[in-house]
């Protein structure tokens, strides 16, 4: 595991919530040039033509009725693979997210306790406090430390039903986050409390694969300390759209009524699900390359002393630089080369590794940035 | 067009809510029996292999970076045959209508007005309300009449700003509404007052497809009256998955927003939009024919003397009837001959053609329904 | 009981929403002229010189703290009266109703069912839906009756949870209703209906002691089929601020809670309470003369054959007129000579009777408009 | 101005939101002992002998219809004296809260930006999120500093409409917070950033009235800089009940629709408005001896060296000790000599003076606690 005295330990949401985001989801200018190599996110991969074969033999029927026999071929499997009685697939992991936890609260008022780095508080819009009118607590790392503890979560519990409170009623936690993994020691401990006190707790799991692939740990392992998890599968493993909320039986019939609600309740996705399949089988052993592509471009660019430097550690498929000139500048000189990442005016960026991405791009990124700073 | 005496020409929300509701999404006893023909919805219909094979093919890209070409090219087209600067295509025909009212609608207190019998009163989950907080007001039709008319809406528009009230802020109708067909007199007239008094307007055409068809009025007419459309791909249609929201540029760059707070901004999703533009040079021809074969059932049933009366006249792709005996008795017998219809302890039936309804498939609807009841 | 054919039995919603509401609560034009009988609600009266003593001398505490004796006086008075476990005093009758509903209610989605003429459905900004996500379901008596029955309301009741459904979880009605009575035996079996199936019910009792007292039924008798029941202090018992919600005491706990968030947590308002006891001793007995006043003018107006007619029959303290005139005029008329009333475009008229509207106020009233019509 | 080198510069949010809020609003045990010297809260004062006799003489009316003229007096000198357009007398500083936020937003998504302390973040049961579906967003000064400056806000601004984001809309300042003056350097700066991105700006200014007394600073000149100020009156000020809302007059007209809906449209509550006018003449001016005996309490208690120290400078009237013991003991002992204070498991205590303190209480306390530790 990759880890530099360079490494920022404690990354401000400051930075994330204004500057970095702003990059994150700014896109590069695309000038007429054709673009090969995609770092912006994995979200991005598109279906192989095995995928697509796949796809287009799923039996389907509508699962508004419960009728697609892929998609409950899909829910059936996640479910039985992470330990829970149920599963849900959905268009998103935002709506995964967002469902969970709203299914998860019942009469307010409530709030919810997040990292303050997740991407619940940061990236879905505010739709927590939207949609379940819960305030979102967002909670940082004790001083030097880059994940969530127990003790530090204890102290912004709200607990008793004073007029003025909101208590607490759920507890997330992301992991993959910001492509660093969540120890399971401060998953136990943290879920541990959480339910001693009554409180529901949800993993936003988009990226649960990576942490799997990278530490060893099984999926069910992980599910096992939670009420709900969501997965993605448009995310590292390739499948063009859908998520997966897991849980209870009750839970998740009342999931997919929020589901109903919000819009997610799709007819013959079973086509999607297919790909879902697929990618489990076929794509989820190749998180280990993607792993070792950000490494391998991590300490390829940090030899050359340009300038970078890590904002976090690299544990799975993402590499956080601090550039030496701000990301709007590199994006364009790579973009130029066909390669895509996201700019900003400030100098954090985020190259996120997929199957897509290959050895032989993560080369040519080294050299453009080395020809541009060699000039 | 056929219209006859039995026609009930009031259908009181009361039944829509209580004994229809109840039967129309509750599924008849599946006995191990392979469903053929299934009446219960336009939204069963699976791909054909032709369709299938453009989706194979379809360029995709990362929708939420609005670079799926596929999605773009649906988006526009329909955004053209609407007269309309812009499109959204999203998961559901639920979401379109969401987040058409939800991005109308600015600060609160406010109420939606609708039609008693509208989908967004009855069957989504009373999202209007939850998403957006907004009261809304169900209207009938004058005492005779089968449509809401100017007149009678007016009387429910709430305009000043009185504390005591909640303003009207958007006016929905629904095209077609059981099946029939809202007359363009009336449509012109109430979104006209609408407009009169800065209120916003918004058309559930969810088989809007349907009344084009059956009356030769272009979409562009129809949408030209409305601030935003909704327009479903898998009703009539026969796609898998998928509907479009049509407006203004502000407007659907705001709808947008609210897609991706409720879940509905999915990636890759070219390979569903390239089933929309195949459904609309290939299906959308087709609807004729199950106009006419839901004429042709409900003329020979009636024809037949069992008992069966309609409860709506048959001007689309709906026969509504009201059996002599309990709606679950006929489910059950049509189910054992490979015909699926919703049950439910009331006599209302919704019938529901689509393109993979065949003639064959309501000479055997008959066949059955007589045998039963000549025994 | 005065009961006139001229009685328009089905009060449109539409009447009451549009035309009828902006003459309510529109101010008839104030002239330079001191007002000295007012008709235009029970709200408008002001402390007399008793109450005031009471009030100055009340023993006081913080309330958000429990500790106002004499707002501790009231509940507990309150709650005996009404044979429920406890009580909460809130600034208004809006309030009490609020919380009411979204204290019944827990995890969306979820529908409210009420009267299409109900104060919570058309004067209180759909709070319902805005403050609890709640649709909010207007019921219409069936034909040629003035009040729902139970076999109506069974009609509209949502009880299953399909996804598409939002279910009835709380069922209201008010009493009295635009001055007129809910039949006891109507209550009993809507209130039986509901809790057959475990939905709640909350009474808008905000002028329940004019039922009380019209009727000679005892205010346990009422609130002993609903689960909450709001009353007000500041309408027909002259109290200037204040409402009391009553229920069971987990009830009331969580309501005092949505209390406090809605910005009704108030301090030393003890003062207020003071008012509402003194009330309950003296102004609650004169409430019979408001009914034989209420009755008198209607009857007096209507023998003069001037054009009025009845809208609703007068059984308590409000008259429904049907004017021949737009009621602008009239306000304007009445206005020149100190009497109040509501104006707006439309003829119907609202007149509200309480302590203080003297004998001599009503003969006024008549006299004035006698020789209007007269010219 | 007191400042010691014991104080905790960076007060947590993980002790106010846990440890003291758990101890703020729990009551220490009342043991049939009359409490004398109330210190939990400057809510507790009752009215006296003179506000009494103003507040009955008080002119009153109807002030849904606005027809209140001591309400409309004391909205009218408030707003003057804040050189705003209007003002709004309400229930509640919760209320003036809630309304100000929810009338400043328009429509969703969107966040409202706070300091990590404020009164809204912690004590109003998150009902920013409940009543807006806002997401709140809790900044904490930067390391070493007191309060929020605008270089620290500006790194949490969401100034785009990126659909992952929720763009702020709205900055609340709160002054007094938790009785520290926030310096009006940072006020300027922090409101001119905000404008200039054309957010809005609240101030919590419950307490602002203590600041104005301990600085010299006006009103006006406080209020300058925020679109909409709440103000109390039932704190300091010593009123029973109420608060004041001002800004511009659409803000104001806007603010009354949710006041209503919220149920905060009171009726004749002039009576509580005329206390507020007394209170401005006569009690304003008895702040400055609040904040000289919580100074001289303050270093007594310390000059004592029982162990004591201070959590936040003394700079208006309110002392926040960290105790040698926890807080529930030393509820326990002063409560026995008719002084009361929040308990608590933890050390922190907040100590709150207002007119109804005397010097003498002050120089019981000290000598209660003095005898307990010499024990």
């Amino acid at each position: 595991m990759l880890r530099l005295t360079s490494f920022i330990h404690i990354f401000r949401r400051s930075m994330s919530s204004s500057t970095v985001n702003a990059g994150l989801y700014r896109n590069a200018p695309v000038q007429n040039v054709k673009a090969v190599h995609d770092f912006r996110s994995d979200t991005v991969t598109k279906p192989t033509a095995e995928m697509l074969n796949v796809m287009m033999t799923a039996d389907v029927g509508d699962d508004v009725f419960d009728e697609d026999p892929t998609i409950n071929a899909l829910q059936d499997r996640i479910a039985d693979m992470a330990g829970h009685e149920a599963a849900l697939f959905c268009p998103t992991a935002t709506m995964t997210n967002q469902i969970a936890v709203r299914t998860h609260l019942t009469a307010p008022p409530y709030t919810v306790l997040c990292d303050h780095r997740a991407h619940i508080f940061n990236y879905e819009a505010a739709g927590i406090s939207f949609h379940c009118g819960a305030g979102l607590v967002p909670v940082q790392p004790a001083p030097g430390q880059t994940h969530l503890t127990a003790s530090v979560i204890e102290k912004h519990l709200v607990l008793d039903d004073d007029v003025h409170h909101a208590p607490t009623r759920v507890v997330c936690l992301e992991n993959t986050l910001h492509g660093m993994i969540v120890p399971l020691e401060n998953i136990k401990e943290i879920t541990a409390l959480a339910h001693k006190h009554d409180l529901k707790t949800h993993l936003d799991g988009a990226r649960i694969w990576n942490a799997c692939v990278a530490t060893g740990i099984s999926l069910k392992e992980y599910c096992s300390h939670f009420d709900s998890i969501s997965m993605c599968f448009s995310k590292g493993l390739g499948a063009p759209v859908g998520s997966v909320l897991v849980g209870s039986k009750p839970f998740i019939k009342k999931a997919k009524h929020f589901r109903k609600m919000y819009g997610g309740g799709w007819r013959q996705a079973g086509i999607l699900a297919a790909a879902g399949l697929y990618a489990l089988d076929h794509h989820l052993p190749l998180l280990t390359t993607d792993h070792q592509n950000a490494q391998y471009l991590a300490q390829t660019l940090l030899d050359l002393n340009l300038g970078f430097s890590l904002l976090h550690p690299v544990e799975t498929n993402m590499v956080w630089l601090n550039a030496p000139v701000p990301a709007d500048i590199l994006a364009e000189v790579l973009a130029k080369e066909g390669i895509r990442v996201f700019g900003g005016s400030g100098t954090e960026m985020r190259l996120v590794f997929h199957h897509q991405i290959t050895r032989e791009a993560v080369d040519k990124f080294v050299r453009v940035l080395k020809q541009f700073f060699e000039k």
